[in-house]
């Protein structure tokens, strides 16, 4: 038996209440750096935690092996874990993971997780959605499959949905999809706000533009970030500012 | 101090370690249908538990009224929790609560939750993306602000995005919604799957096509309801595929 176990954003106390049990009744963990390190103090005693972290462009351990050692674990009877970082099925490779013990007859159940562009909102004080601002949301990632040449994303058609943009993973790229954002139409004072290590002690947060991204006045982007793009960015300042008159007031 | 905690689809287990925390040590829960009702297990003895339930077009309880009631319980001093099904900033109306709380200098915490999508993904066997089908996935709902006149979605912008799209609340909307959506260039075979009341005991998985919608055939769709649209929705076919011929093998 295999279980796919959003670990969510990393702060340990929020995976699920299921996602902890299934850690604690684990034989096998298999984890990587968006899980994180912390959630391995729910394992139990004897525990095999199996560390398959890719770092960005460093494939440690290539997928095909991670899957690998899933239906090796799982074929010895053992309860395998694979802990994956928000959500096992948004950019997570859950799907191939499924699909891939499905091939081998072992039973496999997924336990969905607090996707990172949720936990970058409650870090922030972003809705995602707002029934003034934005009445739809995107999660799309800035770091596509390696082996595509280029980008296959058709950015002016995002732009031109008055959507919330949600960016997974392409801190390094947010300068050029803020320019293709803008060309499709999207004013360059649209509100961005970028969560670096949500949920994490080290969590921070920007409020820009995407004028300030094309400028590259955002400064240096840690890893794993996620950017919000759209009018639902303007509430922190909003809130702020709302704030700070109820206190003088 | 307020917490707007995301409860999650339904199932107890499925909300986060910490809103299961913050439940615990509430002298206040306002609640409505989309939290389960089972989530109040966790409340101590002598917590005051409102509900302020809207079922669909009856409007029990207005917004204006559930802000009220935060605000006051707030200004008392009480540890107050606002659960909201799914994620607070995902269709939930978070942003309007957190608004609220900081007009009148109320501190306000946002704990993220497991939004209908992942769920619904999670008891499908549905991935929301996938490699090879879809690098993008949209949340839309079907069932806009009633103070709109008609839609505002430009559902054929959608349709061209090749993206995965998850409508939420619009069960009764869905064969309009899949006409806009063919019209729009989607083919007419692309796989929908319908997902009732994902994680509770009575949760039900309809595996459909745009076609289907169309012509009524999938018969009546329990709420709440979240319908997945994509190529991804092919994933659940494949793997029972792959695993009767494991079985065989």
């Amino acid at each position: 038996m295999v279980s796919l176990v959003g670990a969510g954003p990393g702060d340990p106390e929020l995976i699920t209440v299921r996602g902890r049990d299934r850690l604690a009744a684990a034989d096998v963990v298999i984890y990587d750096d968006l899980a994180g390190r912390a959630l391995l103090d729910y394992c139990k005693e004897g525990c095999t935690c199996l560390y398959v972290g890719k770092r960005c462009g460093q494939h440690s351990v290539t997928q095909d092996r991670i899957v690998e050692l899933l239906l090796a674990h799982a074929r010895a009877g053992r309860r395998v874990v694979r802990l994956k970082g928000g959500d096992p099925f948004i950019f997570g490779r859950g799907g191939e993971e499924l699909i891939a013990t499905a091939r081998e007859g072992i039973p496999c159940e997924i336990v969905p997780g607090v996707t990172a562009a949720a936990a970058a909102g409650a870090a922030a004080g972003v809705p995602l959605t707002h029934r003034e601002y934005s009445s739809a949301v995107v999660f799309l990632t800035g770091h596509e499959n390696p082996g595509k040449p280029e980008s296959t994303i058709d950015w002016a058609a995002y732009a031109r949905l008055r959507a919330t943009l949600c960016i997974y993973m392409g801190a390094r790229k947010l300068a050029g999809i803020a320019e293709q954002l803008t060309d499709g139409g999207l004013a360059i004072d649209t509100p961005v706000a970028i969560v670096s290590r949500a949920s994490r002690p080290d969590q921070e947060v920007k409020l820009l533009t995407l004028a300030d991204l094309i400028r590259g006045a955002g400064g240096e982007i840690a890893a794993p970030a996620l950017a919000i793009i759209g009018e639902v960015a303007r509430v922190p300042a909003l809130a702020r500012e709302l704030a700070a008159s109820a206190a003088s007031a």
